[in-house]
């Protein structure tokens, strides 16, 4: 068996997989907040646990982890997880649980298990794109996964793509985060409801401050069309990104995940009309299909679980 | 023996090298004017009269070119090399010759001449940037290179930076080549004379209008001060393309290359410098050194070589 953990900003999730079949055998989550030592002991308690609910011995661990994960185990720097910065997570819970231990960020190990089980199954060349709070991304190219020099690889949020724009809360001007998060689509929420449109989502939200990305998407399944029109103006600056992505990778696919797969088809072809329409030489290039991810909230448990077995 | 090619807008070079050391036994030049098939026989001439010349033969062909080149050997697009759009100039040569011809992007082919025997070397996850009258980019990533689905992975210089900013001569509003390509130092040359500042270009160059890239290095190399600060916000303008590629790629290493390398250490310097400052969450992540090229302008034919072997 091997257990793969989503180390997200308030809870953890672990997955315990069949080693051979990638096969989810059991679940379990908890707080991820507090110190590296307390998560530590957290982490290492709900694998224990499981071994012993599933009478089977865990072989190796792998951490998805908010935030830029070193390769060696350590995280150097996470927003969403101030305990866990500069503390060993992955040597401290290898000495604890006596198994390899590796420590990934979580789009990155979300990407290879689409990769493997999801929606990049038969490409080797692919990108995967998390729309939720923020954007995480990681790449597979040549059928592997990029991971850069120290770990780092997919921080594409902060991309910038408009250098005179507004300032993202990361202090950068114009980040693709800024524009094509969940947080975004918010703002662009709030900014129609103060112009006078979008009723339904002050309705929803109940006043126009309190209109987050939910309410966007909430107004899009009840069918209202002045979200629809937020939804495209979205699609277009998740797609302008996406062009960047495709003229530096040359992706054949696109695998959309994250929180914001919840809107769907809307979602998935408004950023496929969008990126067939703002891509230089779309004409000389086959098409970019743009695919939602198969592996849902579960990805990043997931592939950390396959590339901590991969390393072991 | 391998023989290498650069295939550029106005001019191809060939290189006839040593299929083990990789050592330059031989060059040869000629247009690179015409059509397909004109072009065909005139690369294919070369490799006989190198072959003739050396006595010697050559065991497999590399073709480095400007533009979308498709692993299958076709020139897709290429706005330099109108006559070699849709031509199967990879598989035309094979015939023609009898050896394997491998057909990629020139920047792509220079990224690998630097991993094997330039300023890549000892480096697994680089980025390789040449800065000429466009950009063009190679990534070496986990020792392998980025070539994408279809080989046209690299072609950054149509990164939108500045997504509501001028309209480049592609269409595109923003691209990084629009900023920070040897066509934009001229550009800045030509607006900082027009401000009444740097009168050394206009001297250079005989009018305000005349003014290139060129005549800027020139004032640089004479010692000229309003071209160092031309230079500087040039320098900002690689700088802020760099940063996409480190949150992308997590390079250890830059490495710039292109016709733009005449000005040396002024360039090396201000990118680094911007870079430091530009990089957000520059004080998580080890230094990601900027360096220059180390092969010149033969690092095209070099690449292209070297990667012909590798598929032979």
């Amino acid at each position: 068996m091997i257990a793969g953990f989503d180390v997200g900003g308030t809870n953890a999730r672990c997955l315990l997989i069949e080693t051979d079949s990638g096969r989810v055998i059991d679940r379990e989550r908890s707080s991820s907040e507090g110190s590296g030592v307390e998560l530590r002991d957290r982490l290492t308690g709900i694998v224990r646990e499981l071994e012993r609910r599933n009478q089977t011995t865990v072989d190796a661990v792998g951490l998805g982890v908010a935030g830029l994960a070193h390769r060696s185990g350590v995280v150097r720097y996470s927003p969403n997880l101030p305990g866990l910065v500069e503390y060993p997570l992955g040597t401290e819970m290898q000495a604890a649980l006596g198994v390899p231990v590796a420590v990934m960020n979580d789009a990155t190990a979300g990407a290879w298990a689409e990769a493997k089980l999801g929606a990049g199954r038969g490409s080797d060349d692919f990108a995967f794109v998390a729309l939720g709070t923020g954007i995480g991304t990681g790449f597979v190219c040549g059928g592997r996964l990029l991971t850069g020099a120290n770990g780092f690889a997919g921080e594409t949020g902060h991309m910038v793509v408009e250098a005179n724009g507004p300032e993202h809360i990361t202090g950068q001007r114009g980040p693709w985060e800024y524009f094509a998060s969940g947080s975004a689509l918010g703002r662009m929420g709030r900014e129609a409801a103060e112009g006078g449109v979008f009723r339904a989502g002050t309705g929803l939200a109940g006043s126009i401050q309190a209109i987050t990305g939910v309410h966007v998407v909430a107004a899009l399944r009840a069918g209202d069309g002045e979200a629809a029109v937020i939804l495209d103006e979205f699609c277009r600056a998740v797609a302008l990104g996406l062009t960047n992505l495709v003229v530096i990778f040359d992706p054949e696919r696109i695998v959309i995940g994250g929180g914001l797969t919840e809107i769907g088809k809307p979602l998935q072809e408004g950023t496929q009309h969008w990126l067939n329409k703002l891509l230089l030489g779309a004409k000389h290039r086959p098409a970019v299909d743009v695919v939602m991810a198969e592996l849902g909230d579960e990805a990043g448990a997931l592939g950390a679980a396959l590339i901590s077995q991969q390393q072991a």
